[in-house]
């Protein structure tokens, strides 16, 4: 068996689950009290606070610990908007952001705020230019993750926060994805960040807030975490997850090189293993263990479950959306093929041999499933000017499928009308063509769904 | 040592030890996931699940897992008011709820809600009748407690949920400080509970919302814990805390008889031992462990401070008020004495030996104190008409000892005007005055501060 879904969650690093032991009988009195038993807990979460503050790179009192990394962003984000809410109510997001953010963003808008978010390029990186360009007289904050959660791409926080110094707006970095890795660059106003994503217990996230930057709590008044975490302090929880994240940190420099290597053999080999398929995000700017491609004519879900079948435990588009069917918003943004998407996120530790395991394995699946599926193989017959594929009431990756057997019977310079109903065709059959190199011509609204219009050049 | 504040934080119970440890290794996977791991952690959570709501006396698709008590009690509160908005704006609660439940009133009314708080007699509790009073057309939510985390009482919920049920408005029952001892009594609409006062592991809430409860979750979407508890499932701490709910139910009745007996000999004897003491809460209907008492002429900090040095860990006040120097609000809406405060809250499986052990040092450690303070011996001195005290700028027990020192100097009909800028005094001189049998005037503006007059009748 092997886990490779770092990204979602890591499996506990063995310090943190010493840590986790040996504070359960120390740090579970309340840290307010004056007694032996709450100062001992109080002794136990200063210490953490401080070696929190080293690894983030900030001073101790501007740390406070969440109760989750989703949390920490949802009362960050709101913490800077009503603080700075006389500036304005302008927020600007990418449009890669966790779910957290975006959800944050959503809410914003319908309590009256307004969003802005900046598009990203074909690797799901944003540009500070998108950042310059979308700052206002009434921008109260801006968001941006370190690295993107989905596709591993690393993000310019270091440009985008100078470009952000300079208006004056301050720049809140979702650090979740990188912050095992090491402390994020550039000059950042508030930071969240998720313990269990570098191997420490669920139950913890943390909020950096610079000393300086607006912040008004929101919800009820609460004293704990200087006002800003109302609820008992879940001091054991903290302390592993401090003390991992040092552990992570002493180890991570050469940790980053072997895994790179291995997600970099992983970007090089799937394509020449599997056809039709597409590696995604940026080669060079990404975290070291995450690597995302998608299949042309394959079931995320379907390939996820022979994969599990063959022992490997992976994810596929967006994790907060995996109980929907709306395809991942960032490969979306990116303008990327959505359908049979895989990520692949390499915990600490991972063997090469369990890699090569995957490499041998992963063609067998795709085509288990591309098989199920009917996917196309190449076929001679007759040819029209026009033809339409009915998927209507199919999903995704089905209009594709359909698409693709019948290409062939129009000549060069005739068109196939897909007529679907599925919000995942809007996004799969451009990048079909992309990929084909076939023209794209645009949509239309049908009787029932909507017409896609691709015409064959070649 | 002796930890006797189980109604801050009961120690770890072994079984959510051993639970803790158990589910670690299983229950760290994200539970939306479809792979092995993560199908793993759904199991544990479902079972969790399931457990609680027995526990609890509700479906299991009746309750969510938050991170804390106090969140429970947030949410809970905001996503009842938010879903009857339509019906109003107005919220009952008791004026001795903890602090989570009294901010929540707080932020509505700020908010623009409106907000009925219930008195309660001197033995802390409502009556049914005071809900049933406070009731209106746009009565949104009420809220009461099973029993009171500062003085034990034990609230008459089944009463006050009938004169709910009756005008059709949902009652939320904060259970924190009873859910361990048995279900709570009566037909709830919403119940919170927090893990760690039942030797659960901290970071565990629970919000129990009945089908048919009109609900909107307040903040940002999230999916998890069926939209109402945003954030990755802490599942290992969740198992560990419902594991140590049953383990800790099975032992309840045995127990409850045991601490019984235990808290009653400190209720009988603790006026024995000790001068001009005050034991507040119901004798009768009041927690197993829980015994509350005030000593006159003392300093809580310091007591505690003694005690602390004695090996004993008590607590003083409100548990969410000892960093400040505010009276507690339940002792005030009591109108029982607040100096020199000590709540006894004894964990499962004290041994009686700890507590002899208590009374017999309690005694010594309030003298000491009182020393300390120089509170009054009687002595005989010139009388006068009218005397006055000038305490300004002296805190809390300070006003009282001065009250108490000439007392004797002024003739049977004479007054004692106290000057006080001490909001404590406000409360613990009227309290004097009903202990000493004395007659309290009233209180006036002075130059600095109020005046509180004291007329001697005895």
């Amino acid at each position: 068996m092997a886990y490779f879904d770092a990204a979602s969650s890591a499996p506990l690093h063995p310090v943190a689950r010493q840590a986790l032991l040996a504070s359960l009988d120390e740090g579970w009195a309340d840290p307010a009290r004056l007694y032996r038993e709450g100062r001992k807990a109080r002794m136990l979460l200063d210490a953490a606070r401080e070696a929190a503050a080293e690894a983030v790179g900030c001073r101790a009192d501007e740390v406070v610990f969440t109760s989750s990394g989703t949390r920490a962003v949802h009362m960050g984000v709101a913490g800077a908007l009503a603080g700075r809410r006389r500036v304005g109510r302008h927020l600007i997001v990418s449009s890669v952001e966790h779910s957290s953010v975006l959800h944050s963003a959503d809410m914003h808008e319908s309590d009256g705020g307004t969003v802005t978010r900046v598009p990203v390029n074909r690797a799901g990186a944003v540009d500070p230019s998108g950042y310059a360009a979308a700052l206002r007289e009434d921008t109260a904050l801006a968001v941006l993750q370190s690295a993107n959660h989905e596709v591993g791409t690393v993000q310019p926080v270091a440009g985008v926060a100078e470009v952000c110094r300079a208006a004056g707006v301050p720049l809140l970095v979702d650090a979740a994805q990188s912050l095992g890795w090491g402390p994020v660059e550039g000059d950042w106003s508030l930071l969240t960040a998720s313990a269990h994503k570098w191997g420490g217990p669920s139950g913890v996230g943390l909020l950096a807030v610079r000393k300086g930057v607006r912040f008004a709590a929101q919800g009820p008044v609460d004293e704990r975490e200087s006002g800003r975490a109302p609820g008992f302090e879940n001091i054991p929880a903290i302390v592993a997850a401090v003390a991992s994240l040092r552990a992570v940190r002493a180890e991570a420099a050469q940790e980053a090189v072997r895994l790179r290597e291995l997600t970099a053999r992983i970007r090089a080999r799937v394509p020449e293993l599997v056809a039709d398929v597409e590696v995604v995000g940026d080669p060079e700017r990404r975290l070291p263990g995450t690597v995302t491609f998608s299949c042309l004519y394959v079931d995320g879900e379907a390939l996820l479950h022979e994969l599990d079948q063959a022992g490997f435990s992976v994810s596929s588009g967006s994790s907060c959306t995996s109980s929907t069917l709306t395809p991942s918003h960032v490969l979306k943004a990116m303008g990327v093929l959505s359908e049979g998407n895989v990520r692949v996120s390499l915990p600490a530790g991972t063997a090469e041999e369990d890699v090569e395991r995957f490499l041998a394995v992963l063609p067998g699946a795709v085509a288990g499933v591309r098989e199920k599926l009917g996917a196309p193989a190449p076929e001679t017959a007759v040819h029209a000017e026009e033809l339409v594929v009915d998927s209507l009431g199919r999903r995704c990756p089905v209009p594709v499928i359909e698409l693709a057997k019948v290409f062939d019977q129009v000549p060069v310079g005739g068109t196939v009308r897909v007529l679907s109903d599925d919000e995942a065709a809007r996004l799969d059959i451009p990048a079909w063509c992309e990929m084909r190199g076939q023209e794209y011509v645009g949509e239309e609204p049908a009787e029932r769904g909507t017409a896609y219009l691709v015409r064959r050049v070649s």
